[in-house]
């Protein structure tokens, strides 16, 4: 089968062996994949991962293990990320995503969906309902990292929020936010896609437009850029005893100076890291109609074009690339 | 009077003048204070603070406003160290500790308490119950900065949690932790200092002790090192989901590298910022008795050898330096 591999540099086996499945797995048929800036970083040598990539996906079961419901055979489905142990705390809880065995997607020790087949866990797998097109579905997997922000922090209906950055990290937020009737700003720096957010009646604002009026101000901030300087001005806008969710990883430069965390001691801020969420309160709110991501797709390629998929990826602004198998 | 007062150097003033009070404040006559951290590093540059010095007391109420309950007067008291403004939404919730409008004794825009008299407002003043002797009054405000932890974190009886430093901070935590039947390891470099914990009956281990076991397991863990290399440590013990308090503003060096808080997203751990604390929860719990600060106290000096408590106080690994009026 055709698979994209990153193994030191990336390129697309023409003839990669279609994996075989355990009793409690499925095999699944690609359908569509989309490409997350996680992937790029992995050619870059993120988490020193070698493998196929890919782990935002709609696709078909294609074939069940001997312990897997056959109901599922055929059934369009996405799929959680995160493979645990089943064997730890973690996993008890349903964090299978913080497990410390875990493997992950295209991510971590696990074959990705960024070839025809590819296998998961019986228990990762989530029938899509009808209501959820294919373009949406591969939504699923960012929108549901958007949505894991509800569920560590308690945004009540009168609390002041911000987003802080407009790629798509930051648009998925927005769309989860407004979906969920959230009070918040939206800024970044550039108008075309707050423009996004604007037409979902969010208030926006450009990076530049801040000044000392609305410092402090807000009880919830989101980093979403990944950058220093989006640290420090997402903090400076986290009013005493607030809110900051670091959403994103932050890079630091040994040549930038560094973090100085001085001030969320000083302000009592809480910093809460997060990362990836669970897919079925995100499917639940998908059925209902809320969210269009169609304005965040930029452009949709054949797998066999995927060389000019990553370069479009790669790309300054560019929002959602989609693949299609 | 005499008044130790800081403006780009440090000098014992000798005919300070006795502040004059407002109807709504006290003044209080000095008998002991002790020597903060803080206090040193405002010798080096620290908020751009000119003024008298001193934030930890107890003292005599000597006059009263027109405002004020005479039956404070003679009273033995504590004051809490932030004047709010009384105006803000932060005031009307009790958090003069983080009004926009704040002064702060001996730090802030507030002639502090390392002089004979020095004012507060009634509402910062405390009396003092006989139980709790001069030298643990000195305490209250290291202590109450400690209890500030349990404000703002859900540490539940069977928490697992660490305390990484074993300086004064670090030891004035142990102690309130204990006092508050917290199973926890205090963890340091200074066997000396973890045997003041270890007679508590606390759990206590080297900093060189830390292996892979104990990485990643406790629930909460309390950054006061105020370092880099301790915050890392920190963030290394804590658990994912886990929750890391920085107790201490975090030094960054621009030659250090900088913070990294990548780890932070992937484990979802959450950082609170952690400063003071209020004085009436602290009181009730030292007016039990469980609390012994004796062994925090590493001398005591007279106001006129100020020069060399200061210098004793600058002395690494000198624990609690106290002055007496």
């Amino acid at each position: 089968m055709r698979a994209l591999v990153y193994d030191e540099k990336l390129k697309l086996e023409k003839n990669y062996p279609i994996p075989t499945i355990g009793e409690d797995e499925v095999l699944i048929k690609t359908k569509m994949v989309g490409i997350c800036n996680t992937d790029y970083e992995i050619t870059k040598g993120y988490m020193g991962y070698k493998g196929v990539l890919g782990h935002e996906f709609v696709g078909i079961v294609e074939k069940t293990g001997a312990n897997v419901d056959k109901n599922l055979l055929n059934k369009r489905v996405v799929g959680e990320i995160n493979l645990g142990c089943n064997n730890c705390s973690y996993c008890a809880k349903n964090l299978q995503r913080h497990c410390p065995n875990r493997s992950t997607l295209g991510i971590y020790k696990k074959d990705g969906c960024f070839s025809e087949y590819f296998s998961l866990p019986k228990e990762n797998v989530i029938v899509l309902p009808d209501e959820i097109d294919d373009i949406t579905a591969t939504f699923v997997e960012p929108l549901s990292a958007a949505y894991e922000i509800i569920e560590q922090v308690h945004i009540k209906p009168d609390s002041k929020v911000a987003i802080l950055g407009d790629g798509k990290l930051g648009l998925c937020i927005s769309l989860v936010f407004n979906a969920l009737n959230i009070d918040y700003t939206h800024i970044g720096k550039h108008l075309e896609k707050l423009e996004i957010s604007k037409k979902l009646g969010a208030k926006t604002m450009l990076l530049d437009e801040i000044n000392n009026d609305i410092r402090k101000t807000f009880d919830v901030v989101v980093e979403a850029t990944g950058s220093k300087s989006g640290f420090e001005t997402s903090a400076s806008l986290t009013k005493p005893r607030g809110t900051l969710v670091l959403k994103s990883t932050i890079a630091t430069n040994p040549n930038d100076g560094g973090l100085n965390l001085s001030g969320i001691v000083v302000d009592e801020i809480t910093i809460v890291g997060s990362r990836c969420g669970q897919f079925k309160p995100m499917i639940r709110l998908l059925k209902k109609g809320l969210i269009d991501v169609k304005p965040l797709v930029d452009s949709i390629y054949e797998v066999d074009d995927f060389e000019e998929a990553f370069k479009r990826n790669a790309m300054k602004n560019t929002l959602k690339v989609l693949v299609k198998f």
